[in-house]
């Protein structure tokens, strides 16, 4: 019989979180940590595709090659660099946890990372309006000579360059990451969101832009034909009224009810609307369930919230 | 018919040459007339494995991770990750510049990319003696506190970390490469030589430590099966007494006059000669073929110096 599919999605954050000193043996234990729990899928009976961010890695990337500018006169690379490096370094702690975890359940499973570049649309509007503050804060005089769109930061720490989040179309190789998921490979792809270039001419160029990891996790499942999407965050459930005295955790909902809370601004931007709007964007392409969960719940089938055509 | 299967490994120097700026456009310049010369192997008729190397690159990520503790705080992260990194960032531009170079010649390959851990023995002899200086230059009294071997540079530049360069054994998910590679795919794989790791009790563990890339792409073309492996340098044939009045060009030469000439010191430690004994290593392996030879050469097919059984 067919294993069911399910694509698992997970943050930077699981891996450096904010609290953190960001040692390597402290990423490498959040990493391992989180793999256990996503083999509970594994045990469960899935074929397993891994998305993962890089939030908190990139930005490191990007003041590490402002710094090696400063102090060694290295040239800083743009973002779609560093987004790759992010790939190189992520998928490598993800093998080795990931493989520490399926030995310590007695599972035979390779696990596989592609480097995984995801194509936008060159006229996506969100290039006119980017929003997402990346790398390191300068002054208002150093942004004068630089390239790209810098913002004041609100809370007075600088100037700041922003990128657009335009939204997945294509993703490079996505027909070979289904195929070895149904093999049984564990297969690590659209680390970071993937690189995002776009088709200039016919050849694919980098540009510096953030892809949402979990709209992109959603279109790796939609590709791949994956039957279930995890979007693994930081709370068991989604909630209407969140930290009000009416909160209420939701077991299901369907994409018209996702929608209207949606639209009521239920789901914090930047955190669980994002997640929302990438399960809505799952199931209207053909899924059949969403779940949002936290990575503790995966070993119980019912965890988490829903999502439903 | 099955077409022949041929490894190339390039030096990280094909991508960041040492008199080069190092700017992004440059580097992706670079890969990408590399990447048109080995595209006339492709139009030969062969299945390509792609080996580089990560020399000046991680270099370069070394001094940036010191960078970003000394300007921001950040982490310094170790040789193995920072392995990981250019293999993520160097993977990303030879797809970008293979597939501009593949569609310029109007070829429909595809080019994937995977994340690589090498196996080496954590009894490797070469632990003992680590030989190859990585990293920064630290002043007698700043080395004094840091993990690891570190030697004074013979110019005086400071001292240095010093890692092993021990034997790759084991390359992860080589299988696949190989059947990949059969269906079509251009496959990149063991970048930098691979991120090294050992076997701790069944878990692998990333040590810090340098594979030659020509070492891993020869255990890399034995594992496959493949019929050739080009080993792309900066001179078009290999020769005996270089540079002296009486140098002379190698068409061909056998395992056994190769061992003689390395005997004799006829090539050069560092340059030459781990690619001839990468060579030797891919014949003894049951390898058909070794070429060396510069990257302008490959529409030839009599191109190079031959290694023969």
């Amino acid at each position: 019989m067919k294993r069911p599919l399910a694509v698992v999605a997970f943050g930077g954050n699981a891996l450096l979180r904010s609290g953190d000193k960001g040692t390597y043996d402290e990423q490498l234990a959040n990493v391992r940590a989180t793999c256990a729990e996503v083999c509970h899928l594994v045990s469960r009976g899935y074929d397993i595709i891994i998305g993962h961010g890089n939030g908190p890695q990139v930005g490191n990337a990007l003041l590490r090659h402002e710094a090696g500018k400063r102090v060694f006169g290295l040239e800083a690379m743009p973002m779609d660099f560093c987004g790759a490096e992010t790939q190189g370094s992520i998928a490598y702690m993800i093998e080795t946890g990931m493989e520490q975890a399926l030995r310590a359940e007695g599972i035979d499973r390779d696990v596989v990372s592609l480097v995984t570049r995801v194509e936008v649309a060159a006229d996506d509007p969100m290039f006119k309006t980017p929003t997402k503050p990346v790398g390191p804060y300068y002054t208002k005089e150093e942004v004068e000579g630089l390239e790209g769109v810098y913002k004041e930061d609100p809370r007075g720490r600088g100037w700041r360059k922003v990128v657009a989040s335009p939204v997945p179309v294509r993703i490079s190789n996505i027909g070979l990451v289904g195929r070895l998921a149904r093999e049984g490979y564990i297969v690590v792809t659209v680390g970071g969101g993937g690189i995002p270039v776009i088709n200039a001419g016919g050849a694919m160029k980098g540009v510096e832009a953030v892809i949402d990891k979990d709209l992109a996790s959603a279109l790796a499942a939609i590709e791949t034909g994956a039957d279930e999407l995890y979007i693994l965050t930081d709370v068991p459930k989604v909630y209407v009224n969140f930290r009000k005295p009416d909160e209420k955790a939701l077991n299901t909902m369907t994409v018209a009810e996702a929608k209207k809370y949606l639209a009521e601004g239920q789901f914090a931007e930047g955190s669980m609307a994002p997640k929302v709007r990438a399960g809505i964007r799952f199931i209207e392409g053909g899924g059949r369930k969403c779940i949002i969960t936290e990575a503790g719940q995966l070993s119980n089938p019912a965890c988490g919230t829903h999502i439903l055509p």
